[in-house]
């Protein structure tokens, strides 16, 4: 026993400095990345693509040398073959096996490539999206997917290329699972969007698009995120195109939104959508700094979070007052005279529109679909990347019913692309499904959401997530979170029975 | 001949390589302390210092392994022995050699815990300006000291340690030649504070402190780079405790400022320095992007361009036109009503106080004497870091008469100690001696700077600099780049005669 101890030690030992090292080129990555979003001069963009380029082999290497590849099988080995319980080092052991199995099917140069691509093509996209310029950007999705594709069937041959980038981003989905809940979603939210246009009336809130100076916004934003329970030592408010947010390492995550002076809501439920991301982030067991368990455990679990403290949250009855409060405080002109009620309709008004990030709760997982159709096409070969903007006008018509009237309004308003993100907007309407099953957990455990809410101290909320989510970082992948905290295997009618219930209500249905 | 200079085709590709790699390196450990001095949040720092002791545990390893060694050898050997005319692969080859000379002194161990501790001690010493807490900050300054000796020892062992650090920052440096330049300078600076103080008239200018707020300020800044000659393309604005620059790659530079509301004029001369500073790295030979030529090649002639741009420029009678023009643009209500003499007279207000950064043109060598004096106190073992506030309040009032109220006002005021930049002071008042020197060959030149500066067009000025110092990159020391730009060596008499023509006609002395 005690030499098996020790060769678990000695394994561990190795291994955690290969996790180190992989640590510190995945945090400067992340570093460099934020930098190009937020601050970085347009010309700095070549230099950039280099260093991220270097650090992206350099991590590939690192962790698919074969020496590497041996310090894992050891500490696999020794863990396995030996009795101590420790649950952490087992995590991390698993976790950087996968993380290394995957990796190895991909060659150095074609991860160094691949990152370059991404670099530049997000800056091309940038460039693209305010100057409404389309071809400029397109050759890059053409040349992704195809990257894309290629690297699905080294990894998995025998899948579909489009399953294994889904399965990427979140364990366990598939096209087949994925198509499933879409039917399941548009059949409750396709008739609930025509009963809301044809006999729902829309609330007057000319108050949403008072003009408000980004300075006082950026004031307004920093009460908002220390209201959900952020701590400002913890983490910094950006300025960006498309707003993000990102996990450096214990005590660092960060927001970068972007101020509309016309349109104040939008980055209210922005910062309070990015602030969900950042406090999972931050809630990670601080024992996994440095480890592959370090951040979240998947896009949809991170989405869940997110979208739990923008809607589930941020959209209740119950948090107008706190709200209202933090409204009054920053612009008292505008927020002095409405009331609760008048701001719970505003926030939750339900209408086809053309930007996915301002979209309402309801139609919000439509622009989902759109999206999947058009990136199912491409993996198939059926389409180009020359044929999404017709595409898009197509879908956003069949699915929302709403004219698109140029690129920039339409296939590029989404950065995610650009930066290789196929497969990756589904989870974004999972994690909203996800949350309609939290809540009846949450409530079953004892934790009165709407209490915490309307107190405007989200502890006992934000305990629950904690325990349930936040802490295990990578250590659980999603269906054994759900599982855990649900006490079930994910379920979409919670999230098809939630919609229906409040969009009823609030339109009197 | 032929295999000669496949030879050295085969060094040099090889070489270029491993200059790629450093490169990234630096570029990174740049890109994370800009990051950390500007948005990122206080918790973050332990990650930074993790990732930055290893990136220079990385760098250090690169540049003296064995085998970089051998292949820089190559070149050096392959471009004395043929006879190609490459002057830039030469010098690339001369320079990265001394590079790898002076970091095969340094073990490598001790070349991490160096970026270890002064990461750390930056941070600590943030707080403790912050809360005017020297006693907290104390212990890194003996930790560095002692650390910045060994380090000498180790590189030079026959020379005087802090002499080794003042050549490292300004090559042909030394106590010998920094007395002597400091012993004339005091000579005319001294009596001409004095006579100011006796019979010099004080100008009064109310409006250099009205209150303008951050916003407008920021907006202001942006014109002022632009006037200066900066492409905003290149650069970028942030905010910080304590000014600087930092030039990241060809195409990115950057300054980061900071706000004070009721001292405007504080924060232009700022920028206008930090933009000499980002113009010189922008404007270094593009094709030595990515190789040991990129960035300045001593903190002198960085200095030099500096303040060439601060005083020489903006500071001149014939500039006030153009700089009245941008404050009377951004506060027409404070600037609306002011002459070009009354803001001449504000901006040049000669008086001993408290901040080097905020000291005019002639009172600063002063403050920089105060530094070099503790510096080298602290060097000969004859002071430690706890008499540091004591010996601040009697060189302060030694050399410019003022009582320092407290730490925060006194010794706690500049970065540069926590970051290990000792014997880093003395360049500070060169490069204003440079410039006083500069100015002659320049106009022998035929550049008339007088008129480029009352145009606000300073086209003429950037040329010369450009042309003699900025191209040039690393590959001339400063020696060599002052002997070329102005015909002769070096020489301290044009900077007081500087000082007393102006100061004097100024003051009507």
């Amino acid at each position: 026993m005690g030499k098996k101890k020790n060769q678990t030690k000695k394994a561990a030992a190795s291994v955690r400095k290969l996790e180190r090292k992989l640590w510190c080129r995945s945090y400067l990555m992340k570093i460099a990345e934020f930098d190009g979003a937020t601050i970085a001069p347009e010309n700095g963009a070549a230099a950039r693509t280099e260093a991220m380029g270097t650090l992206a082999s350099e991590y590939h290497k690192l962790l698919t040398k074969k020496s590497s590849v041996k310090k894992v099988k050891d500490l696999l080995d020794a863990v396995e073959s030996s009795n101590i319980a420790d649950e952490q080092l087992c995590a991390e052991a698993r976790v950087l096996a996968r993380d290394q199995h995957e990796a190895l099917a991909i060659p150095a140069e074609e991860a160094e490539a691949w990152t370059r691509l991404t670099c530049e093509a997000q800056a091309v996209w940038h460039k693209a999206k305010v100057a409404n310029d389309w071809a400029s950007f397109e050759p890059y999705i053409d040349r992704i997917v195809d990257s894309l594709k290629h690297q699905a069937e080294l990894m998995n041959p025998k899948a579909d290329p489009y399953d294994v980038w889904l399965d990427q981003h979140e364990r366990g989905l598939s096209t087949t699972s994925f198509d499933a809940f879409c039917a399941q979603v548009k059949d409750t939210v396709v008739p609930l969007v025509h009963e809301i246009g044809e006999r729902g009336q829309q609330p007057d809130a000319p108050f949403a698009h008072a003009h408000v100076p980004v300075e006082v916004q950026k004031a307004l934003s920093l009460d908002l995120m220390k209201l959900v329970g952020l701590d400002l030592a913890d983490t910094t408010l950006a300025v960006t195109e498309h707003p993000f947010s990102e996990g450096f390492a214990t005590g660092d995550a960060r927001i970068a939104t972007h101020f509309y002076e016309d349109d104040a809501l939008s980055n209210v439920f922005s910062i309070v959508h990015e602030a969900g991301h950042t406090i999972y982030e931050l809630g990670v067991n601080p024992a996994y700094a440095f480890t592959s368990l370090e951040g979240g455990t998947s896009m949809g679990i991170h989405e869940s979070q997110s979208r739990f403290f923008e809607n589930t949250v941020a959209r209740s009855r119950a948090f107008m007052g706190p709200l209202l409060q933090v409204l009054r405080k920053h612009v008292p002109e505008v927020y002095g005279q409405v009331s609760e009620d008048e701001l719970y309709r505003a926030v939750n008004i339900a209408r086809p529109s053309l930007i996915r990030t301002e979209a309402d709760e309801l139609t919000y997982p439509l622009h989902i679909m759109v999206r999947y159709e058009i990136e199912r096409l491409l993996f198939a070969g059926e389409a180009t990347a020359r044929d999404i903007p017709a595409l898009w006008s197509r879908f956003m018509d069949e699915y929302l019913g709403v004219d698109v009237p140029d690129d920039a309004h339409g296939c590029l308003q989404d950065v995610h692309w650009s930066g290789g993100s196929f497969g990756y907007f589904p989870t974004y309407a999972l994690g909203s499904a996800y949350d309609a099953q939290y809540v009846p957990a949450m409530k079953a455990d004892g934790v009165d959401i709407d209490a915490a809410c309307a107190a405007g101290d989200l502890t006992p909320v934000r305990a629950w997530l904690g325990n349930k989510i936040w802490q295990w970082g990578r250590a659980k992948d999603a269906p054994e979170l759900i599982q855990n905290a649900c006490g079930a295997p994910f379920d979409a009618h919670f999230y098809c029975d939630y919609l229906n219930e409040k969009f009823r209500s609030l339109y009197n249905l």
